[in-house]
């Protein structure tokens, strides 16, 4: 009976993977339909057309950041699960309530993106981030409780990845504060915190 | 030919599950798509924004509404090959058509978002998940005649399964009729039904 | 050597089978963004909204057929590769064309279902069938002549599955030719080869 | 900790497999959205409707490539995937950053298709190639130096495969470079380069 009950619940975080990379991967595709091919009508020039694609920079740049963050998410989720090897129904809903706000991600970014000088919408973009981080931090603190992380790394990582999420979402909170001073400022710690977790590879690897 | 018969059973529900998860991957996030930002034109304040925004929460309610009911059907499918380790043609076609309806549930959806106060968009709302619980039900039974079903834990949870969607589909049957003395009424009961089966891990997780 | 080899082989038909998962995924499930909830203005009444959900029925109608030919082709290049343990750089993209022409198959279907009663839209939509056909085939022989295919299996299925695409787009073929005498005529057999292909688990599961 | 490394490695290599696939299989099958099904109003006959079909050939020519394009990438990531037996954190990081620019390829062919006689649109197209290019060979030459590449076969593939990027990219460059004399001489020779890759099955299968 215990080693049937380990390989349902095997296949199960199997199946959990499964649906999170094909929510990800739709989220982060469906973006780029945000920005459209600008249409140019009459006698148009080289010049006129490359004004007209700089015009778009602004899209390009959420568009990038909904990707960047998305994929922060995403490796966060995956080395989680590099260490999870048992599930339940319990921890599949906190991922599925995860994947729900994985899935809000384009709105929040594309609301940011076109009211970006407003308190409200880097507040609603923090909030996106914030549900994010607290189902993620629910789903590594559930899974340690029940004992369903492997124990041969579990000494290893189960703290480090515990306070990793409560640095990043402390770092952001900072960050959206700073809204109250000015809006830009905020925005730039923001995406300066995310190009942080996203590019810690230029660093050399510290990381694995 | 025992032994290649099972491996390829086994290969092919592999597949019903790729692609399942693809399908309800890409409903589950498509529906953020018809969520469109607030344009706001000329002199916007914070409130202005704020204001267009709490105006979209109709629309949000109806967006994790579907998430949510996706997330039920999607465990439940799920819950089923955890215990079915074979598949022929016919299984395949039950849980195409189940997707068909699984696909047309953003349809609905939106149908009863946008036409909240008529019996009409709660009794197609209902018709849909009826539907998908048709296709599920039929897949546990038809799995469960040809044998499909592990043998070790056949006996432990064919009946509880196969009375999980009757239960379920007999309350949504129920709320949905409330529709004939108030519609609000009815929705109330349906979302509540749905939540119970969402949320049932702050219930402590009496069920695996 | 010969192992790593089976291995590498093996690995990349996975390969082949997540990306069509996807494909077909994604391919299904968008059709259902092309119908639009009706909007009603000022008084609408229960019967109102009824006669607009049934002005639908001919987008549902292609929907359904779109989706149904898609399970057709999805479970045929499946059931191909249940026996297909190697591939190479060609089978792989013999099956991305494959795909190419799965991708179009929701343009073409919209295209016959906005101009049913033209022989042009028939032959269009049937033209899309034959190249997925062709494809399909291509791939079941370029794999028999490379000796991809299972050596257990070969001998009971590879001339069932070929015979089966040639007799499935003789018949397409000829559904297609009787637009000649009246357009829905033609689309009827079509839809009739279809939904025997697609519910052939009425007939008591005579092919696994 | 030696076995248990690999083995978590091994596990993440497959979570890129599978996000990368999903991306793919998304951004493949968005494109066909782009192609509208021609609303023809009045008397319309079959002459008018395969006119109106005909006048869609260069958008389903900007589709076909697109899907090509993206086909021979996801060829050349899934290619080294077959070599790569570990990841870390970085790789999984280049990988997402190769998907990025997978991702914006819609957008940067729709933007060729719609100003086909201009040196900027084809420039652009070109650089989208060349970052993919860029973080396909970073992904490659990164797991060769971290040692992440099969033993067995590392000695037979590394060079070529290192070597096959950098040909395929300057022939690229080549080819948009030739936008100079002449845009569609430029267009022409990009084809004809993606042509090769795409169907070199029909030169009988040298490569594998």
């Amino acid at each position: 009976m215990k080693l049937s009950y380990n390989k349902l619940a095997g296949q199960s975080a199997e199946r959990i993977n499964a649906i999170s990379d094909a929510v990800f991967g739709v989220a982060m595709t469906l973006l780029v339909l945000e920005i459209k091919v600008p249409e140019l009508e009459g006698h148009e020039t080289e010049g006129d057309l490359m004004h007209a694609f700089f015009a778009l920079m602004p899209k390009f740049l959420v568009y990038f950041l909904s990707f960047m963050t998305a994929g922060i998410f995403w490796v966060g989720q995956s080395a989680q699960f590099r260490h999870i090897e048992k599930s339940d129904r319990n921890l599949i809903w906190i991922n599925l309530l995860f994947l729900l706000f994985v899935s809000t991600l384009p709105f929040s970014t594309a609301f940011l993106g076109d009211h970006i000088n407003f308190k409200f919408s880097i507040l609603l973009y923090w909030l996106n981030i914030l549900l994010m981080g607290i189902f993620l931090y629910i789903n590594w603190t559930y899974a340690g409780r029940k004992g369903f992380i492997t124990e041969e790394t579990r000494d290893m990582v189960y703290e480090s990845i515990r306070r990793r999420i409560l640095v990043a979402q402390a770092l952001y909170f900072f960050g959206a504060l700073l809204c109250f001073i000015n809006p830009y400022l905020s925005i730039g710690v923001i995406i300066a915190i995310q190009l942080n977790y996203a590019f810690a590879f230029f660093s050399g690897g510290r990381k694995k």
